[in-house]
């Protein structure tokens, strides 16, 4: 895409009342735009890296074995009564609305109750399960304080996956296979480096969650980490009861602050029970459907990576979910080396690869520092001094190292690895 | 996919409350699931045909410069009062709800305001102009009553693009390229025949407006069509005067309910003055910016789809849209039979053709009246009595036209037209 065609500009600063970095990059840089607080519309560089983040999720849950759905939003009040989660008592984020009759409804901020009344239709019999439905959606959560940008937004952008088994030992096995998932996730957005399988409280039905926390120093989790086997236990239940029930009581921990980017959790049949969802088995004897539940915040991933993928001078998107992966960069007076970029621009385009051309009448100053904030993975500088230099310029937004390669040679050099 | 894996599956009934053809259809084909009137969660096959349509809207819209937005669905008070549109009084069918602290939002039903705020950011100049942004989103909508199926839900998936343009000439010839790009979509998503562009009211800026409005008894607009110029008149601005304007004085107009399916606009300064969203023109003189909108529902295609698109067996989708190119069936004791048409299901497959694949344990009755319901564009029968007939049956869904095709020929009866 040429630059000059994206309605969207950079901005020396965010607006004077948000103050999470997170926020105040993607506002900078141009990817989102914040409506009011806790409030984000996402601009067009924005939809790039969520929709990129949602395809590798998409592939993710379906390589398991997931099928989309998308779920309604407005929720009706007697499936959350029935589970005791429906009155501002119990549940203290919710936004209700009401139908012109006086209909009390909800706006959803989890999909269990909605999920269980649509599995109803569908599953009888121990023949319809394992089933794996998931969401990918827009939810809201009426926080009363939002300052963490789009890591705790009050409309956010999310992933839900549900799982329905006959029992503890096919749940069990889909849960296993949900974290290697996870791990996919994490890896192929860029922050699997930061991000540790984590021990959490379990609840009624699983001695332990999981929860996946991304080291962060804008985390509002705290994790002790054993670096030596990689294990990792959340504050809330690190004592020497879970120690010794992970074979870890002599370890050194390390205490780190972290986001949490995801959770699996083991429902059992706490949603099921209430929701009165029942099978048929072997013998013909009803039984409830096991549930596990598996979530991932889309937008709070953007504002996670970043948190933790950023310096200074902006943000630092990986590659594969990246807008651009590469930010192709030309300026000064001689319009044969402009031509020449463009046609660079063209060819980039033809051989597949995703490329941002700032082809605006603008200084060296302001495009590099442009650049920089964006984020795109490889800057390529295309200038007079640069050809005299060797080439262009291409330089890992990363690590800042530069390279120069001739021009006619660049695709290769992307193409070729 | 195989049909067996698939969580949903078909119904007999509907039920007792849907009074809409569209949606009764939807949710006994397995498309669609109603969690209550008028608010519906898309299954696994709605989803895809959901995917379908935005795929073909993105195209299209990207194609005359449009760039895609992920706008909030809160919305803040202040912006629809400068508006005049925030009292229920003004705008009837808003879903409201309040932040913790009491301030009250609304859930966007459209997003002009919205936009507007937005492009403050980035329309100062004449430079800045045109811009095109478009939201594929979710909206609400409080109908009072919804008894139409997914063609009027209280929430809806729609398209919506607004253009910024300097004056009333750059709107034009967006104006006259919009209406292009929306008769692709319809044609691409196979209704391009039953629907046509009809003059419309116009409000302040405009003379008229133009609706995309689809032939269906289902419809609640009327239109009065002349066949020989394909001109057709919303029933609203059905008047001499219009007639004449138009040069159809005296033109043979035939009455038509329709549907209305997409609705394109010149608003002129309305909203642009009460936002204030000001340029600087080439003279340095402040000018309000003109601006259009353009709308397309997708949940509404959906519906309208299934309205004019199915016989008394079922839906009836076409090939760009339908969720499988082809439903292969196979039933009968024949194991090799059986093992034979999975091995046809993954060549297809690997020949990048969509295919459900029916494995499931049922009879032929049950199967063949599945795939009428679901209605995808080719039914391949694969069984011992077809192979006697000369091969596989190839069934069009659409004109019931059936032929045999040696199964060896298959792929290439699909790949080489």
């Amino acid at each position: 895409m040429k630059q000059s065609q994206l309605f969207t500009k950079t901005r020396k600063e965010a607006p004077a009342d948000e103050v999470s970095k997170n926020a105040q990059l993607l506002i900078r840089a141009g990817y989102i735009h914040k409506t009011m607080a806790g409030v984000y519309s996402l601009l067009p560089l924005g939809v790039k890296v969520s929709e990129k983040i949602a395809y590798i999720i998409r592939e993710e849950m379906n390589a398991i074995g997931g099928q989309e759905t998308q779920s309604a939003a407005l929720q009706k009040k007697e499936i959350w009564e029935a589970t005791n989660r429906w009155s501002d008592k119990v549940t203290d984020n919710w936004f209700k609305t009401e139908l012109k009759n006086g209909t009390e409804l909800g706006l959803a901020f989890t999909h269990e109750e909605a999920t269980v009344d649509m599995m109803q239709g569908y599953i009888s019999s121990y023949k319809d399960l394992p089933a794996y439905p998931y969401d990918i959606r827009t939810m809201f959560r009426n926080e009363k304080r939002a300052k963490s940008g789009l890591m705790r937004g009050r409309e956010f952008f999310w992933k839900a996956l549900y799982s329905f088994s006959e029992n503890k030992e096919q749940h069990d096995e889909f849960y296993e296979k949900s974290k290697i998932a996870y791990a996919n996730v994490f890896n192929r957005v860029g922050i699997g480096h930061l991000t540790y399988l984590t021990f959490a409280s379990g609840g009624s039905f699983a001695k332990y969650s999981h929860e996946f926390q991304t080291i962060s120093e804008a985390g509002e989790d705290i994790i002790y980490l054993d670096e030596k086997s990689g294990t990792a236990i959340n504050k809330e239940v690190f004592n020497d009861e879970v120690k010794k029930d992970l074979g870890l009581k002599d370890a050194e921990f390390t205490e780190l602050k972290t986001i949490e980017t995801g959770n699996i959790f083991d429902l059992g049949t706490k949603f099921s029970e209430p929701g009165n969802l029942k099978f048929k088995d072997e013998d013909g004897n009803e039984q409830f459907v096991h549930m596990g539940s598996y979530g991932i915040g889309i937008s709070r991933l953007i504002g996670a990576i970043a948190e933790v993928l950023s310096d200074d001078k902006g943000l630092i998107w990986p590659e594969e979910i990246a807008p651009f992966t590469i930010h192709l960069v030309t300026f000064g007076k001689n319009e044969n080396i402009f031509r020449d970029a463009e046609s660079l621009y063209h060819d980039l385009k033809n051989a597949g690869i995703d490329v941002l051309f700032d082809d605006r009448d603008a200084g060296p100053g302001q495009k590099l520092a442009d650049a920089d904030l964006m984020g795109m993975p490889y800057r390529i500088v295309y200038t007079e001094r640069s050809l005299e230099n060797g080439g262009v310029e291409i330089t890992k937004r990363e690590t800042g190292e530069t390279e120069y390669v001739d021009p006619a040679r660049v695709i290769a050099h992307f193409t070729e690895g």
